[in-house]
């Protein structure tokens, strides 16, 4: 272990850009954020309030030239998510990128592909996409203990991302670019079900069926606000995916991984702290109201492990390619979910 | 009400009818069971020394002929389901069916025509089919609650019927005269989701994927020891339901209704007892093992209103028509199951 | 086993007679009640109206002179449990009383001592005291781990019975004839502390605190409405008694029984059923509201039992001796509540 | 707020001094840790290797003649506790010292007395005791609810910290210096209760019993592996207390505040992840193993917070007398304990 801390900029200070920038400025001993940037000037003025000597860029670009940086978080827009990731891969720098890497899927591979040029150059270059949930502590012991074996191999996976409603019509604007409720919600729970099920796992068939039950402004935008999915693989594997925007109570994840000879499951009595009320109406705890209060430990650990990850030159926590492949899996859930068509891969020539 | 006890002849003594002799027998005041019949010689045995006072017949027949009887219970072979049943409406008898009425649907609908026609001779007549999960409990607060129409409408339902793995060879042989996995197991559901969501709601769609886990000898029959459903209805309800012969600790029954602004939930948390054990091991708390641990006070509520019913000629808890849909749509998805193929339905033309 | 019915009258038709009433009435096949007796003749209009075919009596002791019984069920005011427990002893009946046998321990051991001299003559005859909770199947799963050993001896036992808030001044008038919280609420605590650590157990010390937090009314008669209790064995075993009248969302009993090297609790999550709500406040499930709701089956259970112990001339599951035993623990538990002073007690000449 | 870091030297690298190195270190962005020292040369080693930058002294005086410090954080042996306080309060530096402040209440008084002195020249100093429950989220939410009012006033307090059984010998060893299990186990539960019932709530009587269940070693030294103790307070409230050296399965630490009209809980269901296993035993969660596994954050919270009291001169956390006043109540339950005696306090001349 070095004692060099990790030269960070920040790209985007919206809601994940700001967690990102305070997790690594005062949460991560071994990173130090340098830089900041936002297109946004509110955004710019809370970093100036916020993250004492960071200096502060309204342009990307900008940043990238005048800094001396090791590594860039891009927590922007998703639209430019991918021209950040690659002008960053071009410079040598560690890359975090929120996800997903692009919204087309295309793009999101020649991503993949610059960033596999550029190793030849710069060995040591890591870029990775952020799936906080693979550095959730509850879903790396589910995971060991399925990986141990002793409950056989895993058949059955079902898992859920199930949001507080929102009602202040933020959610229904901001679906119009979120690529549909499998990419924006379900898209952490392929990403597990890759994880569990095998990251080279070969689909089979997969289908989505969906409602509009609360916000009526998705139909115009052929979203929904709640869906499922079924998903089969070769080699006798099946996935159950269940999104929604409409809960009351709080942001329910659960995730079962239901084995052979028994199953592991992640999060199915969700609360948000160690309390519970006893009064008129019973026995009552309060959820989670947001991903971030139930992962919020989780992105720390992603922000240390990816700083240590770049200092020490170890293995990626989540590869590149399989976050991309959990993209396309998504849009072609989405698709399914519009057009009420289960699709039915080749085993030998499967494009998922 | 009246002093009367309701004679009752009950068919079959396998271990439903074990249970119905009993229920009726001794913890239903206001039936007495006159006769039971059974073609096995084993089970005629132990009717005769555990149900004193009744008679025991080899043949159904001979039981309806001799006896004076009011009502029967069928809980013989499904094989036979339908022909009993018939021969029960014909001389006027209440007849309490276990399920299905049939593996065939239109000898299923012959019983409901046959029904109704003796409606006419009989106005008084109740033939009913044994789905105990209405006659529970927990199954009817929720209703009462969802019905309430405090959290709006239900849109999500969600259920399981997961038993306990058996390792004895038992299931498979029993599986090649189920009907297959959603007929046998999932049926339940199907007949929850029908009173959940409506018994009128049309049917859009459906599809079912499904593995062979853990028992083999369930390929020769094309059935599947895990499966899962999604179902769409015309209206913008979706429903999904899962169905396993693997799990490791017991028999694992969950239903949810998630609707508009709240939801209902239903055994989340399964239990044997009130009672945990905390050792070296953790916190540790026994699931039923199966069905009958979970629902018997709902067998015993099963018979004491059909009772009842029968003596007090009030309204069916369940409707006939309603039992043999959710027997088509079992049969419909185990189709699906079988195919690989989603079936779309016409609004106006769904025959389910 | 014989086909013959017990011939059972009951005496009292309060709340618990009338749940006697029916239990034996229509819930034990064993049983037939001939007749009930009360002095309130509102209470004999319901029997004449709910209990076919049973014979009404406002004198107890008429009931016993024209009914050809051969038990009785006790459930009338306490001020005469003991002498128609003593009458009933005296005919040779056998007998199911209501705790407390009495509010005064000598007149308690009395009745005992009449028992046993009647058993020389009526060598079947059969003397129990009603404490429900020793036929409740989560205790008894409990005691059977418990006594396996697995987890070496029991070495703390906690266990507490606190009651629904009862606003409507009923509790305060009935608590004047009660005993005090420790023997009307604790008394089943106690009986379960003698079952799980030993009948023979000897008391070292005990005392206990308590306040009036909701019931002003208590002042007057020396009573509290929260109480808690220590109780000291020989042998190094410790006691910790909670009881209260005034939970907000329902009646809850827990009990743990902490051994060396394990424990085992039971209903440390109560529920009225398996229903959860989930709203905007949370995630929520709903209390039973009375003992009768959580120990509905363990009362079943005891009408069932104790009518097999009569008819099959087996033990009794609870001893007479250890209910007037625990009664007197109460009572001392009682006494320093309200003096303050913690009691200790000679190993060889302990009177408890 | 300023970009000033609180430059702070660390007495005593053992368990709690590790952590708390690490916590000032890695985790509390305003801080930052300038010297620690340990008597010890093998702890010295290991801050030398994982503490980059940090210098290291065998001797606490060195450290605090040699290094320009604003606090200390002590965390050594109980036994020099209090002179290494009094030392650095007397050069004006802020302090927070680990639990006890001393085995001696009058030494702990004595240091009170010198803070109090000292204030005078420095007014902004800041003196604290370490417990970390005051600094947990879900106390912090518990307190707020209580607080509010909306379930009246709290009348029962119940608490227990009941650690994992320790076979290593390491407990036996430890406990001769502890100052018994109500000091080391149970201070935390006795400082909640201060904190719920009032800080100024004065005591009418207390009364402890015990157990060696487990550890006879603790029979030279006059302590127990298991404990109870009732608290009585003026004005109406009483408390229970449970502590335990002998738990199975792990941590478990619970708190409840029962209010007039409701009461709320923490930690009533115990786990360490979000992760259930289902296998042939039943439905399964972990507890955590020690206080650190339930409390990591809180300490981290209380370094965090320490930091920023002392950076901005706000108001301490936890007073100072509150911290003595639990340890005196400790010694006063460890004594009774022991004696078997309950003491009764004048509510006028209370000394506790």
């Amino acid at each position: 272990m070095t004692g060099q801390r990790l030269r960070i900029g920040i790209a985007g200070l919206g809601r994940m850009g700001k967690r990102h920038a305070i997790n690594f400025h005062t949460l991560t001993h071994r990173a130090m954020v340098v830089a900041v940037t936002s297109p946004d000037q509110d955004e710019c003025k809370w970093a100036t309030e916020n993250l004492e000597g960071v200096r502060v860029y309204l342009d990307y670009e900008e940043m990238l030239a005048k800094e001396d940086l090791q590594a860039v978080v891009i927590a922007s827009a998703t639209a430019v998510h991918a021209v950040q990731t690659l002008s960053a891969i071009e410079k040598g720098y560690h890359v975090l990128c929120e996800k997903p890497l692009s919204q087309d899927v295309a793009v999101a591979h020649s991503v993949v592909d610059a960033y596999k040029r550029s190793l030849r150059i710069h060995p040591k270059q890591k870029v990775m996409c952020g799936f906080s949930r693979r550095f959730d502590a509850s879903y790396r012991e589910a995971y060991k203990k399925v990986e141990q074996g002793d409950y056989g191999r895993p058949v059955v996976f079902r898992s859920q991302t199930a949001d507080l409603h929102d009602s202040s019509g933020f959610f229904v604007n901001y679906a119009k670019t979120s690529g549909g409720i499998f990419v924006d919600c379900s898209i952490h729970d392929i990403d597990l079900m890759l994880w569990f099920l095998g990251e080279n796992s070969k689909i089979k068939s997969l289908q989505a069926v969906g409602v509009i039950a609360v916000h009526p402004g998705l139909e115009a935008i052929k979203d929904r606000d709640n869906a499922i999915a079924t998903v089969e693989f070769y080699g006798g594997r099946i996935a159950n995916l269940y999104c929604s925007r409409m809960m009351a109570a709080g942001q329910e994840d659960t995730t079962e991984i239901i084995c052979q000879r028994g199953s592991v499951r992640v999060n199915m009595e969700g609360r948000k702290s160690h309390v519970d009320v006893h009064d008129s109406l019973g026995v009552r705890r309060e959820l989670p109201q947001h991903s971030f209060d139930r992962f919020r430990e989780a992105f720390v650990t992603e922000a240390r492990e990816f700083t240590s990850c770049c200092l020490d030159n170890t293995t990626l926590p989540v590869k590149l390619e399989s976050s991309v492949r959990a993209l396309a899996i998504g849009q072609a859930l989405q698709r399914s979910l519009v057009s009420g068509e289960k699709v039915i891969f080749d085993e030998l020539n499967a494009k998922l």
